[in-house]
């Protein structure tokens, strides 16, 4: 689980260079003196300013409930390195265990909200509920990022994909395409 | 850009395996007798059964225009080989060209809607518009698969993820936890 725990801001804007590929997350949230933290692979970028991001989170989750009262969480992106604290969170019900203490990981406070980050992973996105419409319907949360920390190595970690059925992919190769793609699209 | 064009069925419940990794994808659409195909890099699952996907197609597009008006498309999994594609695609206005002719992909009937299916696509998701409650407000849609169609082999295709800034991740290795995974998390 080594990994680069430095991290430096990055503009909320430019979040969907992490979350777009697509990886696993795990979320951390507190409420009521209590923490927790779910993987989740269900999530989408939604805008770049404000920084939205549209995810969705099972509403029978110990997480569900203490996101919705808290109106918080933060959505940490976790490496290859993980892997197996990945599945046994998913494993595991946070109304019966301290999932920072049962699996190694260390909660380090946030800037702008009180859910904890997660220090071991590569990335932190502090986020606050913007728009809770389609929750009851899909249980589909819209976050706002309100502040982003990243660890500025390696450039691009490798993170985990989710396809179902415990298999995972790991993030591969890079590809540029940079001098061929129009700004809009960049 | 050689693929394996021979399709079969998949049930639409199992699409996650193909979308939750988070690939950018190639949408095709069908609205008074024209056609045409954009990128899209920003979408999540959102439910299994029905098989429920959201996304959000930017508002000034003329994709946007065509799957609002037709309430439906085609999403279709692009591999690593048709990357320049992808870039020439998301560079070109559907307005002013036809994007099968020109980037030399073929439509091919779907077999619930009227919108055609990349051929040359690893995976064609036909869709219908399940909920547009949220396309004002965010140019999000909530669309259901109502038939899929993938290539048998190979099970795990190098598919493209976006980063932004004209760099694709391409899929890389494959680990299983399988063993370890509750059943929930299948």
């Amino acid at each position: 689980m080594k990994n680069n725990h430095e991290k430096i801001d990055l503009p909320v804007a430019q979040v969907r260079r992490y979350l777009e590929p697509g990886p696993i997350v795990l979320v951390s949230s507190a409420s009521q003196g209590a923490r927790n933290i779910m993987t989740m692979g269900w999530h989408t970028v939604m805008e770049f300013a404000p920084s939205l991001i549209g995810c969705v989170i099972a509403s029978g989750s110990h997480s569900f409930a203490m996101i919705r009262a808290s109106g918080e969480c933060v959505i940490n992106l976790p490496t290859a390195a993980l892997v197996d604290a990945v599945v046994e969170i998913g494993n595991t019900s946070g109304d019966s265990v301290d999932k920072f203490g049962r699996f190694g990981l260390t909660a380090a406070p946030a800037d702008r909200i009180a859910a904890p980050l997660i220090r071991e992973c590569h990335a932190n996105f502090e986020c606050r509920l913007h728009d809770g419409a389609l929750i009851d319907k899909y249980n589909f949360f819209i976050f706002e990022v309100v502040k982003a920390h990243v660890a500025p190595v390696p450039k691009h970690p490798e993170t985990l994909h989710y396809t179902g059925d415990g298999v995972f992919m790991v993030s591969g190769k890079i590809i540029s395409r940079r001098g061929k793609s129009k700004s809009e699209m960049l």
